[in-house]
């Protein structure tokens, strides 16, 4: 007998017909013999409609509050789910992120979990309940306030409860089959990758791909808990996320497996803008400078690059991409920094995309980044940036041929699916 | 300065409009320089619409998972109203009824407070907040699950933490004005109560009038919390409940105060039904018997009226009253104990009103009873069951003629108002 932790997002319980026919999959997981800890977002939309409400009553929310009110939706859907699984004849409780132990920081809104403390959990599936617990939130360490864990928050919820209760597994049912080699809605013949490493996934999820979110599987590799990412609607084997390859899935997989382990998948992210500090002095100092007055705006960056600098002026230009939505930020932060960095010009670009070939194969295999562009090229597709890391190659390009060099990309690696079929969607066809 | 308890109920924090009016109210207070604790209800049907999605996914929804589901409807509103009151410029916490202290048993869905622990509350308003605090709802203290404490609940923890809190008065915000002589949608001119002490309003209350609920004047009582009811509409004063009346309102009231000591007012009640139980052997422990039989069965009584026997028969007749909806249990009961109890058949009717006069002034003018009974006797309303306590006289009549006979009676003990626009409703208008 094991203890799996399942996590249903918003969109598996978005009614009472959705929330009954999760319970139907919980209850048979458990009678299936396991100890089942479930943990729930909020129903469907109803985050974004109490967030509506805040900003009728106050311009900023103040974010204690915010999170007070929000922690509301799943506690709705919790309960719910509870009882829906109780009328099926399974004993089951629900717990608040509070009554879970998931200790966190006091930063509202975005707190990060310091501690799971799971003694009540524990003992409520071993008196045979199946445990649902609140995603997305937990209560401060120092101010025993109730504070949300900001976006993607229950998937690590699942993954922080699945690590301090030692579970076998954690299940994340979503609205899509799996992880697939590129994104289905762009690259028809996308495949479901069967297996995936957590390093492949990071870059995968760093990289555009939105199925787990990085700080989920962040904390599911230091917990070295395996992840099985699958639909609530189609109830078919999904993804799973892991160190090693489970036994049986590379049984299943056979001769498949060979190429997933050199290259994973292509992602691709158009949230991003890129801003050009043009003419900067080439000499020490300048760059840490640039990136002070950038951190210190409390903005994260992506990639970075440098040009070779023109030796008649002794300038060169610095690229960086970051979030669209903290380009003027980030462009006021410059500005203000002008007399201290003796820049020429500033220039911002949100008409781009990062398109990002992942897979541990590549470190071993030089003719990977030939291929890489060569594909691109092929597409008619111009290359503006370009970033490495041992086990991802991205590139920066213009947005609107966005789609057509990931196609290009997964039909040269050899990623394309035998048919069609083998790209299924489930319930809500997103 | 003094420490103000303020209780808002659902139809004041219906929308976002109402959220920010009794934001607004409560910034007053705290600006005429009073510590300020408020305790709101759930938003206007949320209540209803959450016990709604409970039974699409179950027939008989659990207790403990109604009640975790239940209390989100105070955590929105208690957190909409804190952020409102921010938005104003006034520091606000809000605070669930386990963060208040509010510690109650375990029966789910009506629990009783055994303890408040308002440790975090006093903290706060000591900081110069404003707390904010989910009515209705509490944690048990054996099992640490939360409970709600079923109708009027929020009423209760607003008296609760006033005395825990040890307040200088308790303000119970409804839609309407205060406490009536009479239910102003059945009398005309019934009459605004300026105050009333705790026996007659516990009296009242118990005989139908909807206002304050037994429960939480009783606790008032106990702990002699001065109670101030009135609208959040209209901002008048309202009904004071205290045991002895305030120095300036008796100064305001003058000659109508003479009056009020006498008789407080007429409340009736049609949520009632009679059971008949005919023919019972006169003899010791027939009338146990039958009680026993009801209360094995959790029904709640309240008039009990006995018949003189017979001579001829030794046979009498027993009669009570009791909830409606409870009427069918008792039947069933009294049915199973047929053998036990000899009685020769079972009467049930639920067409019948309740009419009660209350008023400390009874005990002591003998002439009360019989001006009641002349009141109705001229109105045409034949009288069924009778019931005297020392401040209060009831009579069970048709159901038909209430209305008729609440209008005689408050006529017959000169509480009519001299015009009918002192009688003031409430935004609502009911």
């Amino acid at each position: 007998m094991g203890l799996v932790v399942q996590k249903y997002g918003g969109s598996s319980v978005a009614d009472a017909e959705g929330i009954k026919r999760v319970a139907k999959r919980i209850v048979e997981t458990k009678k299936s013999g396991n100890q089942v800890v479930v943990v729930v977002s909020a129903m469907g939309d109803t985050t974004d409609e109490l967030i509506d409400l805040a900003e009728q009553v106050s311009p900023i929310p103040a974010g204690r509050e915010l999170d007070m009110l929000l922690t509301s939706g799943e506690r709705i859907s919790m309960a719910l789910l509870a009882m829906a699984i109780k009328s099926l004849g399974q004993e089951a409780q629900s717990f608040t992120g509070s009554q879970a132990g998931v200790i966190t920081d006091s930063v509202h809104n975005k707190a990060r979990i310091i501690d799971v403390t799971p003694g009540r959990i524990q003992a409520s599936v071993d008196e045979g309940n199946v445990a649902i617990v609140a995603g997305f939130q937990g209560v401060s360490l120092d101010t025993k306030d109730i504070t949300t864990l900001g976006r993607g928050g229950s998937d690590t919820t699942a993954v922080a409860l699945a690590a301090a209760l030692n579970a076998d597994v954690c299940e994340i049912y979503t609205d899509v089959d799996g992880v697939f080699t590129a994104d289905p809605r762009v690259v028809k013949k996308a495949r479901k990758i069967d297996w995936i490493s957590f390093g492949d996934m990071l870059e995968l999820a760093s990289s555009g791909s939105k199925v787990l979110l990085h700080r989920c599987v962040e904390y599911a590799r230091r917990y070295n808990i395996p992840i099985h990412v699958r639909s609530s609607f189609s109830g078919l084997p999904g993804t799973w996320v892991s160190n090693e390859p489970l036994v049986h899935e590379t049984q299943q997989q056979g001769e498949q497996q060979v190429e997933q382990a050199l290259i994973s998948g292509v992602a691709h992210d158009t949230s991003e803008a890129k801003v050009t500090v043009v003419g900067v002095p080439d000499k020490p100092g300048e760059a840490a400078a640039i990136f002070r007055a950038i951190s210190d705006a409390e903005i994260n960056i992506d990639m970075i690059v440098q040009n070779v600098s023109a030796a008649s002026t002794g300038l060169t230009d610095i690229s960086f991409t970051l979030p669209k939505a903290d380009g003027p930020k980030a462009i006021e932060a410059l500005e203000k920094a002008r007399t201290a960095i003796a820049f020429d010009s500033l220039r911002y670009d949100d008409q781009i995309a990062k398109i990002s070939l992942v897979g541990a194969g590549m470190k071993t295999n030089p003719g990977v980044t030939a291929d890489f562009f060569d594909a691109l090229s092929r597409a008619g597709v111009n290359i503006e940036l370009i970033s490495t890391s041992e086990i991802r190659i991205s590139v920066v390009t213009r947005a609107d041929v966005v789609n057509d060099a990931v196609r290009a990309v997964h039909t040269a690696f050899g990623l394309d699916s035998d048919s069609d079929e083998a790209v299924v969607y489930g319930g809500t066809g997103r």
